[in-house]
């Protein structure tokens, strides 16, 4: 491996996260010991109180950090497509699922970290300023002490920043990118990454400050959080070995977020 | 009028509620001035995170106090429909519904002053004891300054009673109950009491401490709060001359409630 | 009344359509004994299984054509949200809801005579010529008897005649047009016509074969329906007295369709 | 193994038969190899219009028999939970879903071939005459031609033969009867049968025209088919294992139902 380039890991972290609460208990089972934070469905695009109630207990068994995964109303579509909402309509729909988790959160004894909207309402902020904006409004009119999980270098990221909200640049390893710094589409022929290394060779690379090169190499963004899919056959593995390859660059595995938080000591094997 | 009956009236208050935010703003519009609380739909059986915030905004501009209104994840049938659910689910669905509108309400800066279940989650916690208490120990985990309503003397006021929570004891002016204390299903000859004068009647009966004489005059209860209905024709005027008639008998309209709310005076007119 | 202009008129029919199944049955009750066609929610947008049957029932009473009305899977939108579907998912949604209503219909020995697209999906197959063949698609896979409703002039219609459908295009009397044809939004200042007079000589000039000369003049459609909205305060009282001016006019108000159905005499009173 | 017992099996044909189209595409691809009927969900405890119809395209390609598979509309539930519809309202909603699916399964140019009700409809239908009357009354009126799948020896399979349906009887390999003849609860502790050996016993066993006599051997059955599951860890193997164990004993694995319809060859191996 190349040290020089290895160097600049020395002392970065990384949070590894992945969705949860979707419906899938053994997906979940088998993510959780792989990351340091998940997003948990809401009910809109999937889950439901009880299945909020189990992954929310879950994370606290794996001691990862716990936001919420707000999504469209769209479960026949996995909140993957498009709704045209109004930025009022994202506001009041974010800070719904925020409320509902908050109550699980908080009776459980446990504490909200971080919001990452799931699906098309994600990628629909990443682009559009003002739904953006509303998202973030809602974030931070909720607790203003919460993390925004956005798409690295996106509307979201400035609009979480804009509302004085702490922001952590989610990268996608196993997915490229166009070079207006958004993800190909999942059907685009090099939408995906397959080989681990590969992936894990993105990842060092975004954390010098930009997209991969040969994708969008211009688009300036700050690395904070690593997206680990749990849901398809061999993403369990493939998860695995990413974050294997992660720890061997010397990153340190962690949780962003507020101070005082605890960290997964990650030295390299 | 019988005015040694009238005289157990005067100082007697009562609250008037109804349901809101059910999707008919129209109802909602025509319904809240004669209320003193309403109860609105928390995106289960009826409404959603934009409905809840309108029937939010709504009850502030009425001044009326605002409560939460769960029910079950029932759309087509409107929550009215048994759903065979644990004590834990009970318990989840409530906490769920409780922090959506939560969290809306306070960011409306308004204040959360009670819970009625809706529909069949109503009648199901009214006789049975063990989802009684899931939805009492539900509410007070969110907020034990919370007022739980339910129909009075159920199993629903009991659990709120044994979790140190404010009950309201709720009474229909315009339906009958059968001789143990429930009410007649809906389709039942005798269910429904037509005449608002009749039903005012019914109404001060019970502030005297029983279910009506003809009915279950053997059921002590405390009658707190009258349900209004506004969603089916005539439904508004029936509203409009009970309310008149409670008025009349020297009654002061009044939410219930935590310290230092504000009441609405009641003069007859 | 300008003579020569109603000339045209003599001979010349129009059918008059209501959206139906929406869960308000007041609404209905209202509305079908002014329309010659009914469009059914099928349990996506709105509806259900037993709504549709009770409004399946309604028309036969009236007798008046039935139709499905397919919409997006949205409740809380009221299928009023553009979705972001693919031509084959609009295809299977389509087909989905004209099964589940045919079934209905076929069980109460009724005939479906027509579709007519809600909400979003009906103004996106307005613009969208490849959604629009997918849902003609549908249709015609379906059953090749049917006629399918659109916006005149759109691409609906196109699409309906491509694939050898029975087209039927409506028209808005109480809505107005942008230069391109489609209808302003909701929320233009000038969206709605509220004199029902107005409505009725909007209506006769689009029978002359273009949209209104102060709207969209070059825009040539052929008007076969009206839509009449039963749903807001005011609009049965309006819907029943453009139905009236209509009649003055000299139109005869016939539903559209198979040979051999029966048609509504309609001589002016 | 037993000859004498195995006597009784030559000759002897059984159905296997597994749910489908529940959103999970990897599990429908793993089991329909090892069936000969498949159920698709129908979009209102799971499943969707675009899930069908890959479901359906899936079932054609393996030649498996498609039936319907009409649940309760709770997707958080699962359609696991009793909801206490009338009868009348049974029927709506097992009709709707019938045309639904029809309508997929049509276009595609295939053919239904039976139904099956999920989850508390089915297991409610097994013990109440009423509700099972009216789904038998739904699918008779829908398609006389179709096979109804229910509880060996229950009511659901009692008023398909009072309709004139044909009836298949299921039995559970994996599942544990109490002395009335109804499953044993999921979470009862003898609930589940873990050996695919033991399983397949139990089938050989019922084949004899009672159920298990270490359970309820007085209840006379007739057993038409069995149902495999492929959606718990392990399931696939399970189901492969009672498969090769049911083939070893002689049986003729072959789909049911109409005349004409081909079978699967199922010679031991």
């Amino acid at each position: 491996m190349d040290r020089a380039a290895d160097g600049i890991l020395i002392g970065r972290t990384i949070d590894l996260n992945a969705d949860a609460g979707e419906g899938f208990d053994a997906v979940d089972a088998a993510i959780f010991p792989l990351v340091t934070s998940v997003s948990i469905a809401c009910g809109m695009h999937a889950g439901g109180p009880s299945t909020m109630r189990r992954a929310v207990e879950l994370a606290l068994e794996h001691g990862v950090a716990i936001g919420a995964h707000p999504g469209l109303p769209d479960r026949e579509g996995f909140g993957r497509r498009a709704i045209a909402i109004t930025p009022a309509e994202a506001y009041d729909l974010v800070l719904y699922q925020l409320g509902a988790l908050g109550a699980i959160v908080r009776v459980e004894g446990a504490t909200m970290a971080h919001v990452k909207p799931h699906g098309a309402l994600y990628t629909m902020a990443a682009r559009d300023a003002e739904l953006a904006d509303a998202i973030a409004s809602a974030v931070c009119d909720f607790d203003d002490g919460l993390t925004l999980y956005g798409l690295a270098g996106s509307e979201l990221i400035r609009a979480a920043e804009i509302h004085g909200l702490a922001a952590a640049g989610e990268v996608f390893a196993d997915r490229r990118y166009g070079p207006d710094g958004h993800l190909l589409p999942r059907d685009h022929p090099d939408a995906l990454v397959g080989d681990p290394v590969d992936a894990a060779r993105r990842v060092r690379e975004m954390l010098g400050g930009h997209l991969p090169s040969a994708e969008a190499p211009d688009i300036a963004i700050e690395a904070d959080t690593v997206c680990l899919h749990g849901d398809s056959p061999g993403a369990g593995e493939f998860a695995r070995r990413l974050r294997e390859e992660l720890l061997r660059m010397g990153l340190t595995i962690q949780r962003p977020g507020r101070a005082g938080m605890s960290e997964q000591s990650a030295a390299a094997p």
